[in-house]
């Protein structure tokens, strides 16, 4: 008997029992599948910080090789095992781009832009996103940079290469600006990731120079918005301090890549770190912080939505996830 | 100088340098405030297993206060330190409540029904978590019960009485229907939530008995979907295996409550437990499958979106919650 067939069964005995009654309650006859729809939920996800309405806007996720370098000071089996134990995909990582929109109340803020129109397919999705929220690019006053990396700087730009977000002040860290724009230091870039991220940011930042300022360390970018120095991923990387009444966040940045690998191991040295050294110590400091505070910290490259509270453990440290729920 | 101010100052020295030609790309003038948008994402989230789409549907979270006797055999202290040890609002552990549709290419099957319209106001979400992942309520071929208690039952009727899935086929496990619909057993319920969740049973059930059919374990419920034996919690309480392919997770139904107190300490008798020594027997049981297996669980008390793999850590277990990914 076949479940179609064991429902009109059940269907016709239930009736023939309870008699015309139950007529208007018997099981109905079978309906067409219904298809698959094939379609993901929004990556978007909203919480309220004081007086701030935060949204976390993905750009994506996706697979990423692990291979011998990735890590400078560990084995690809190690980085492999590491990977392992968090269910990763064999022989990869899953890799999350978070930008961040805040509304101040008098200005809206987006943190970082994703990698815009080129990578794809499963990167470069902050316009759906953006769209999916409700939250219209023209209506972001400030786009802020939190360091000049690919994956941060290339949505600032359309694929026709008109200003995504054609009304904002876009505000890079000087000590970045100053590094990556100095045609000096081109010539001296030793590695693939160091000369493209070079392009990536003449091709981007021509022409629109006039609509760049360079904001410094400690300076209040936006009301409750605080750029702090965690310098060594790159010269000028940037974390901020969310705060309104006695709310406070921390947002990363690239602080840590993934925290499955590197907070899990704080001392090994991701390729994309320009000063790998200085971004260890970094690191550590912002990890002890952010433990001993208990501070909720939002990271660019934590699973969506990218927000959790960092607990010591062992010689690392250890992600837990801020709980997802549906109020504001 | 004020924000506003100073980009109207930056804006001017930056034409004033560079002349018409970056005119069309100067700083715009200060816009409007955009509003905060008070609004949550939507609580749904899928996944292909095989040739199964599978959508977490939540039905909300909630917080539930931490009192005496709310574990039967630990103090209120140790479950307040569980839940502090889990970033938890203080005095407070977050439930979520996360229904699942499946669709296996002939049927679209609903996994419990969440709270229904009378409890609010973070949870009864279903109907509207259903309408924003584009799920007609009449497609529900069928409504799959895992227990008969109220966060699982009473989303079956919508507020003015009428059957929320009204083409669907309802099932129910055969012993706990054998166990809560059998009057001479209400009389024996000895505390509030057994008598509740008798009450509960007859306001849901009452007129609608033959759209009810009565499964049992080890049955294939509908292709892919098979039950199985996980009773303790309630006398029939089932869990479900989905299988497509060499695909394959566990629904675990309520072998745990949330992950943050009942993975950490599986031998805690939750005051929901019926037969509290059976349900952590069977509560062990499973976790272990489901660790030595690397099985991923959907849990309905996990937080959203309810996905994760179990790993022993010490006494008790730990959840690893499963990568969100944007892609299906």
């Amino acid at each position: 008997m076949t479940d179609r067939t064991r429902r009109a069964f059940l269907g016709s005995a239930a009736a023939a029992t309870a008699g015309l009654a139950v007529a208007p309650l018997a099981t109905p006859p079978a309906q067409a599948a219904a298809p698959a729809t094939g379609k993901q939920a929004p990556g978007f996800y909203r919480f309220k910080l004081g007086n701030l309405e935060v949204a976390v806007v993905s750009d994506g996720a996706r697979p990423r090789p692990i291979y011998d370098g990735l890590v400078r000071n560990a084995s690809k089996d190690q980085v492999l095992a590491a990977a392992e134990a968090a269910f990763m995909p064999k022989g990869n990582f899953i890799s999350h781009f978070n930008p961040i929109v805040v509304n101040t109340g008098t200005k809206l803020v987006l943190i970082d832009t994703g990698f815009g129109p080129r990578t794809g397919p499963t990167v470069g999705l902050l316009p759906s996103t953006l769209a999916a929220a409700g939250i219209d690019p023209k209506t972001i006053d400030i786009v802020l940079i939190s360091h000049m990396h690919g994956d941060h700087i290339l949505g600032l730009k359309t694929l026709d290469g008109a200003l995504a977000f054609p009304n904002a002040e876009i505000k890079v860290p000087a000590k970045d600006w100053a590094f990556w724009m100095n045609d000096d230091n081109v010539a001296k870039a030793s590695d693939d990731f160091t000369k493209s991220t070079f392009e990536f940011n003449r091709a981007v930042f021509h022409g629109i120079e006039s609509n760049v300022t360079r904001y410094e360390w400690e300076e209040e970018i936006a009301s409750g918005i605080t750029a702090i120095d965690t310098n060594g991923h790159t010269p000028g990387h940037t974390s901020f301090v969310l705060a309104s009444g006695s709310d406070r966040i921390l947002v990363q940045g690239d602080v840590t890549n993934v925290p499955a690998l590197f907070l899990r191991n704080p001392h090994w040295h991701i390729i994309f770190d320009h000063d790998p050294e200085q971004a260890a110590r970094t690191r550590r400091r912002f990890l002890d912080m952010a433990s001993v505070e208990k501070a909720l910290v939002a990271g660019y490259h934590f699973p969506f939505p990218g927000l959790g509270y960092v607990e010591k453990d062992g010689p690392g440290y250890r992600l837990v996830p801020a709980l997802w729920v549906p109020w504001l």
